[in-house]
């Protein structure tokens, strides 16, 4: 497989009041056709990855509002999966492609977070909003929400591998680390391990700062085919494998709580695509949610073996420019995280590290990148492998 | 284009109060499978359309609510555009063979509408929360619901073409004409044309009886490869062609509000895939939301000129066993609308047809049958073909 990535971009992720939903979608939309120098008349079909609209602002059929935006009345498709929406808009991109149906599509992410106009209800609490990619039945309904599902993971996980405190938060004093040199993040920050520790405890032992911000963003990514491609550039970066898989919808149906079966599955299908392993990535951006989203993760994706991943943060292995760079954009965590803007915003991430054009938070000789999406605690998860052409 | 239906099922449709959005997906999703005789573990990909479950019951991410029901783990994704969203699935089934990915896919669309479980908000009333449909700034801000949008639509046309209230009254006593003979129908009753007009107004000239009622249910089909089709069945149903199209989400920046754009181009490409015009259709399942849109819908499809199908309607020639059946299974208004399994409800009423398993409402000789499936005000719209096996 050899998807072809014309154009990339984003609008800043933040807390952007002045900015509604259709706002984000128009500024990344155009930036990203202006990126690959196309017109919205060569645009043959648009997927949108969004989760939140219907609930915070009553607003759904965002198929519609893309198309309109740009005039056009090509089909225009929003796809769903909680946090990995963006993740299965590009996917759904790739598939029109692969299908021989669509020669140019632009993929969307957008969330508005912020500013949200419904009251009452579910869009009462954005907490409670982002509860519906959980379980109703077996899990909020009880009261639980997403800093307190993942915080009985991260509790879990200590206890069985013997990661400590300071380990966990330095996912955060990392991805931090980044962030403060990407103009786009929210949190431009630096922050350490203390910060981390004696923060405002959420879900015990899961501070303010082991969870990923409420964030306003968009993202936009052209894609072609290989052929397609050449008429536009000499030096396109091409997506070479793409992964997604399912685990429940329920903790509690789970065999193994530690383990995300989605993105071992995801990502063998990724790997086998792309024809490279773990060992062959340069650099990663990795679904930080929460920072013992990232422990499972670095793990499940092969980069660590099971239990090991917090001791290899610590000691620095995967911090910008060390062997494996993860999350050089900052991560959920800094870079911010409108949910379903985020899978786009890290293959934006990627195909600009390949470009070199990523300044002070420049990968050094990125050659191969990898981008992995989930949503609900690893019910949906997608992951696409990017390479640089030679 | 040849894409083999092997399983296609429902739930009946209607208030069905003792089910949950997962029991109702879990009934439909199994009596597919055992239709098409196959098992969970032989599907590669589920692809589930949905509107309100984020709304009405704060649940999102479905597709793990799909798969953790079959106990597997396959990519499963959640498409949306509002009551095109089972069309939409549909299509994203079709993609997914289509581009080689996938050899046996699984399509659901899935609406649980009462019995919600949101208090205030936008989960107030089932009549605002569907606004999520249209434009939340320039439309639902104003007081608008969709029944006073699709009024003033009747009301515009009925001045242009001369519709009269008889005859915009006899697309609703049709469509219940064939419900009666439908048992997964949810308003099995016989209706006269004075009962139309004389009915409860809800926005002039509509009344009760021109919009299709608020309902539960959900459908599945089983799609595959003409060549994978073989070693389970010796005639399958054939999908023959497939289009989709948009039209802006807000109805003001419409040039003509009475001609829908999204179906002509959405029929232009489904015709032209199929190789078949609208003479060749036997059947078809259209989206008569209200009583106007099917008006719409029949002359966009090019069924009838312009202006015209009113008069047609009343002569009868949309009738069951007339030239052209439209609705044998009762349509939106009489079989019930479900939003999200709407669509694919309509493909399983064709498949049914087309292996003559519908009893009283069976079409005589029923070759070639089409879907229309319409989101918002004809924002997004998908039109599907379908062809019996020679």
């Amino acid at each position: 497989m050899k998807i072809a990535v014309l154009g990339a971009a984003q609008t800043k992720f933040g807390e952007l009041w002045d900015k509604s939903l259709g706002d984000l979608l128009a500024e990344s939309q155009l930036a990203a056709l202006a990126d690959a120098g196309i017109k919205p008349i060569q645009i043959d079909a648009i997927f949108t990855g969004n989760m939140c609209a219907g609930l915070f602002e009553n607003q759904l059929n965002l198929g519609g509002m893309a198309s309109e935006i740009l005039n056009i009345n090509v089909e225009s498709t929003v796809v769903e999966g909680a946090c990995a929406s963006g993740g299965l808009a590009l996917r759904a991109g790739i598939r029109a492609i692969e299908s021989g149906q669509a020669k140019i599509v632009l993929v969307n992410g957008v969330e508005k977070m912020t500013d949200i106009s419904c009251e009452g209800g579910s869009g009462e609490c954005v907490a409670s909003g982002l509860m519906a990619a959980a379980s109703q039945e077996t899990e909020y309904f009880h009261g639980a929400t997403f800093p307190a599902l993942n915080a009985m993971l991260a509790r879990l996980y200590m206890e069985t591998y013997g990661l400590t405190r300071e380990q966990l938060a330095c996912v955060s004093v990392q991805n931090h680390a980044n962030g403060f040199l990407n103009p786009h993040a929210h949190l431009r920050k630096k922050i350490t391990i203390d910060h981390v520790i004696n923060a405002q405890v959420i879900a015990d032992p899961l501070t303010m700062l082991d969870c990923s911000p409420v964030s306003d963003g968009a993202a936009s990514i052209v894609l072609c085919s290989e052929q397609i491609a050449e008429n536009f550039t000499q030096n396109p970066v091409f997506i070479i494998g793409s992964g997604q898989a399912s685990d429940t919808l329920q903790l509690c149906a789970r065999d193994d709580l530690l383990s995300w079966k989605a993105t071992q599955l995801a990502a063998k299908q990724a790997y086998g695509q792309a024809g490279v392993g773990p060992r062959n990535i340069d650099l990663a951006e990795i679904h930080d949610g929460f920072s013992i989203v990232q422990i499972l993760a670095l793990e499940d994706l092969g980069f660590f073996e099971k239990g090991t991943a917090g001791k290899a943060i610590e000691a620095g292995e995967i911090s910008l420019n060390s062997k494996l760079s993860i999350n050089p954009s900052g991560g959920l965590k800094s870079k911010g995280h409108p949910v379903g803007a985020t899978g786009v915003g890290q293959a934006v991430e990627i195909v600009q590290q390949l470009r070199s054009n990523c300044g002070e938070r420049q990968v050094n000789n990125a050659q191969v990148g990898l981008t992995h999406n989930a949503g609900g605690c690893g019910t949906t998860v997608v992951v696409h492998i990017f390479k640089k052409d030679e």
